[in-house]
């Protein structure tokens, strides 16, 4: 029986004194020139592009894998790349267990029963990088699901990480300026769509089988830094649940928002931060460093945003 | 300049006076054990897997072919064969193509704006089969998206099928038993989610450059067969777009129910069936052809249902 997933996750989590996530969502365009020549002599436009992605992935994940516990995978990334795309995908896959990593798959599936069935093994089940003797097995420890189909569309997701000693993160609040649009229907006692999500998540998360022995569950949510007022409501709806949180930086959260999303111990939160990670030195700030000290961009940008989320959780606890 | 989507799904229609279409979700467990057999020489369990799902859909593709418009791809059922799936389910398009069907990809995507962006290209834009001189570039006719995430997650996908004359389809009401846990969440007015999602649909379809010579946008909806009440509603609440409608036969929709997706005219509707045609030698009206007679049951089965669509939309323009 493998071990459970939060509890692997928190595990991690504190070996590295840092409950923070390094989203790898490469895009071709934003990459270092030095990483596109590389990939340059693959064959084809998508190919060259599922050549970089693998590569640029695996050069972040050895910058960051002795400082944080956990990547995820942005799957749009690699699928953009066509088949040879979705083989890069497993690629880094391993590369980042090889480091000792958490990987979270975020592909936000979603769909009715049956078809979710497929989904869940397609995404949960180990694929093999090679067959035979030497066959590869590899499978990511989390993935992201969209809750729109509701319960049925999420169980099969649950059923199959229950066996693997895996997560499933339902989106429940995102980060974009156009979430309102569905999310924050309100219902006649001022209730919005996503706190009935987040409801529904807390009933999942403690059905039976489904919590660890550090309390939290297998299934765990997206809640987006932008609403800091949210956040600490969906904290409270959802005590066992994880939450990884998007949205600080680029997308306007700053990490005292995000630290709502901790329980007052200290636990129970995931900053996931990308873009202002990964592609650091078109930041103001890591500039002077220039695109052809790129590693070094991203290491600083990571050990800065390590210690200012330290920050921001240790002013929370002192507020409280 | 490409032409428009639903210009060209209407000719088809109206070519093949069906307004109907074959769902290809290939689950290797239900197949006939004449494809399992031709796959068994492939290598390793999920090449064997994506082989019979390529094999399977190319003969469901034959049969078909003359007969209905457009055949549906289910993504998940390609995906659970991992990277080989990925190239098999480009080979299915392509024989769809070769075949002269229009065909929808059933991808359920939706993520916030720069990865819908990503999404958006990965699953509209062409993907290559092989590169160089004999490059066999591959593209859907159109695809199905998530609206959760909102406009920001949809607009992407509007914007690649403009430019490739493709068309996107939003989920808005879907058949499983749990689409009321949030579909159904009610405002203070009585408005349900789904509601307010077929109107922003409403409102994106009817943007500048989507609506084509026919009157009907490139911006269409899932509709479930499930729920005649708000079939009708659904209808004209989104007078410009094609409705995709599953749900008929084993989720409980009849063909009766489904023809309230169609205006007055008998235009606007397309059925989808899958199971209960490409399985069809295991429902009891066909099971006397026998699993070895596979292929005249889906062709039978398939006749059967156009004749009882044709019906169905007969007797609704007779009884308004």
């Amino acid at each position: 029986m493998a071990k459970h997933f939060a509890d692997r996750m928190l595990e991690a989590i504190e070996a590295k004194q840092a409950p923070l996530c390094i989203g790898l969502d490469p895009m071709y365009e934003r990459m270092p020139r030095q990483i596109r020549e590389i990939a340059a002599k693959s064959r084809g436009a998508l190919g060259e592009q599922a050549a970089a992605a693998k590569e640029f992935c695996e050069s972040v994940i050895e910058i960051v894998a002795d400082q944080v516990p956990c990547v995820k995978i942005q799957s749009a990334c690699f699928e953009r790349c066509g088949p040879t795309g979705a083989r890069a995908y497993l690629e880094v896959v391993e590369a980042a267990h090889e480091k000792g990593l958490v990987v979270i798959g975020d592909v936000k599936r979603g769909d009715i029963g049956s078809t979710a069935e497929a989904y869940a093994t397609a995404h949960l089940e180990e694929a093999f990088l090679s067959e035979g003797e030497d066959e590869r097995p590899v499978a990511v420890d989390a993935v992201t699901v969209n809750p729109y189909f509701g319960a049925d569309s999420v169980q099969p997701f649950i059923e199959v990480a229950k066996q693997g000693g895996q997560g499933v993160f339902v989106v429940v609040r995102t980060t974009n300026p156009s979430a309102h649009d569905f999310q924050d229907f309100v219902d006649a006692e001022g209730r919005r769509v996503f706190e009935r999500v987040a409801e529904k998540v807390n009933d999942w998360a403690n059905q039976a089988g489904c919590v660890g022995d550090s309390g939290y569950s297998l299934v765990a949510a997206v809640v987006a830094a932008t609403y800091p007022a949210d956040t600490k409501l969906l904290r409270d709806l959802m005590p066992n649940s994880l939450l990884l949180v998007p949205g600080v930086g680029a997308q306007g959260g700053t990490l005292a928002d995000a630290a709502l999303a901790f329980h007052e111990d200290g636990w129970g939160g995931l900053v996931t931060v990308s873009r202002s990670v990964i592609y650091a030195w078109e930041r103001p700030e890591y500039q002077h460093l220039g695109e052809v000290n790129w590693e070094d961009a991203i290491e600083v940008a990571m050990m800065d945003t390590k210690a200012a989320l330290a920050e921001a959780l240790a002013r929370r606890a002192t507020a409280t």
